[in-house]
């Protein structure tokens, strides 16, 4: 199909952008030496995934069950459950297991550590865990210095449950903007959960893997010296939270909102579009950074951006175009902008956009389009 | 199904509040002497839209063709899909039509009805176009008193379109938080979508129809002469944005999300939670209001409110339930908040939170419940 031909709104992936994007992490793994395992939360598209395995991914990351589940029954066995898994998410856990699934799962507090023993040695099965370290205080996790940390590696290495490893996820990556606070911040990542796997494989316990990641660290790191493998989701496609950062450009953006102009209120200087926030999403993750893109950057149908325009506002199905508010007063808008054109859309935040759709529409450099699905839900 | 047994997060409607919301606005129209035709937009499930019928309501308001495809395939007739239409999407109306749907379609420029006209007389369809009238300059519509109206009508009435009616919204409702000024925009919507009909009738077009509404303005209004139909969508759950606007209290948001506490960070008083903004959504829109509850209000698993604590942050999958800023450090958070706990978290916007689920669980009285599907993309 042609672009022409997309019913509006529509989720567009550049495949050349993406495999631009995938070759590049796989490239800077390589050359760091370290397996590279993509969080697939971003797309949760099988197509997106083997694009990505095909160019070196050793295994997958997931946020859901419902992603390990159809990953898996798309044929992908090596899967980490990146979230802290609880007892009421045992009994799903279980079915991939026994289904032959390698599926790994996080615990970060003595509670779940006990819990996941004891239903695996009700149900004589030998699970996997990672511990989830925290080497940033964003979110999750155990500080590498804590005595938690040995209490959990122990309760699951004597109750026979398999310490895999230590992971970490240094969040707050997203919140920086300079090469050297992001090298920083990747270093400090490397360093904690190298520490924490220092401190279980003292105590006797083996943890083999020693797994980091967020896209800005992942690009910035500068050494991974006792690392074995980087998780990093959104730089499949990037976003225009990933280019404040400072770790793409605008045309590496690989995700698009495909939209139709459909009003105007001239005297405002308005093209109204038919992606609102439904399509776009509520995501405003640049509008605390150094350049506030509103709900997305317009382009042309061809790619070719529109610096001098915003999304400025945004309903469930209506967006407002206009011009960007130190730029001239858009007088012309309806003549610019006339009812039927189409537009492309980057957005602020590539996972929360994609989630809004049912598929992409992946289109190949001849302007022609495949559909890739997409799911969602746990 | 108990809700014990959920997995989580999940979407859960309170149905004694839904039937409550449902009798209360049909209560208020019925009173007001005027049809109801509720915006469905907000949930997307036919089991929803059935209890709206049941209550009384006349037809129904879509936001996507999506929507009047799947709920003309459930058996419902009388559809107003109130997005402004573009050539693009007449051949799926067409569709619509010639399958027996009594779809209405709008327009507010003279592009997108000189388009309609010479499709439908292309394709021999006599299709019927509502007028999108502006009466508080939030999105789009002609402005009643503009020239463009008569061109509008006149273009449709000459070339084979019944012009049905008009329609407007008066949605920066939503930014109001009195009785008075509710009422005093509700007199304003009704004033003005009221003269655009007058107009319209004097220069010899029919405009049988006269549709008002949003949820705040359609529970504020006192007296709706002139109007034959009002539109809401949110009034069917409720949320906290309209909780902030002076509509509804708290114990009447029907929507909540189910969610499992599975971590702690104690130094910071902190409860991470599964329900991250995939399942509460990225809406912030009590963030501008008088309270600002965060990603969402905390309840216990029965309801009860847990007014000293918010969920202040979110990642995807994540969520961080903390003490309220001006409350006392939530030093016991571990204890009060133990891993595997459930809680339900009431939600800034219910359109924008129960579109991350595939399905809600409509819970009972007597604590069971049933899946209610819903679906979502164009």
């Amino acid at each position: 199909m042609k672009l022409e031909q997309i019913d509006t709104p529509a989720a567009l992936i550049d495949i050349a952008r993406m495999q631009k994007n995938i070759a590049r992490m796989q490239a800077r793994m390589n050359t760091l030496g370290v397996a590279f395992r993509p969080h697939v939360k971003t797309t949760k598209s099988i197509d997106v995934v083997r694009a990505q395995l095909a160019a070196g991914a050793r295994g997958i990351t997931v946020s859901t069950l419902k992603e390990a589940e159809a990953f898996f029954a798309a044929g992908v066995t090596d899967i980490l459950y990146a979230v802290g898994i609880v007892p009421s998410k045992l009994p799903r856990a279980l079915a991939l297991r026994r289904q032959g699934c390698d599926l790994k799962l996080v615990v970060d507090n003595p509670t779940a550590a006990a819990a996941l023993a004891a239903f695996g040695d009700q149900h004589g099965e030998r699970f996997e865990a990672w511990i989830e370290i925290d080497t940033d205080g964003h979110r999750s996790g155990i500080q590498p210095e804590q005595q938690t940390l040995l209490d959990v590696g122990r309760i699951l290495h004597e109750n026979g449950v398999t310490v895999g490893g230590v992971m970490t996820h240094a969040g707050s990556s997203y919140e920086l903007n300079t090469p050297d606070a992001l090298a920083a911040l990747a270093e400090q990542e490397r360093a904690g959960c190298v520490r924490a796997a220092e401190r279980l494989r003292a105590a006797g316990i083996a943890c083999p893997a020693v797994s980091v990641g967020s896209t800005p660290t992942a690009l910035a790191a500068r050494d991974l010296q006792g690392v074995t493998e980087v998780r990093a989701g959104v730089y499949v496609l990037f976003d225009l939270v990933m280019r404040n950062v400072g770790v793409c450009a605008l045309d590496d953006i690989a995700l698009s909102v495909l939209t139709t102009v459909i009003g105007h209120q001239e005297d405002k200087g308005w093209a109204i579009l038919d992606a609102g926030w439904m399509a776009l999403s509520r995501d405003r993750g640049t509008s605390r950074q150094s350049h506030d893109f509103g709900y997305g950057q317009p382009c042309l149908l061809n790619g070719t951006l529109l610096p001098g325009y915003v999304v400025s506002g945004a309903n469930q199905e209506h967006g407002i175009l206009a011009a960007v508010a130190d730029g001239e007063p858009a007088g012309d808008i309806a003549q610019r902008f006339p009812i039927g054109m189409k537009l492309r859309i980057l957005p602020n935040h590539a996972c929360a956009t994609g989630a809004q759709f049912p598929e992409y529409h992946a289109v190949a450099a001849d302007g022609s389009s495949t559909e890739w699905p997409r799911f969602y839900g746990w």
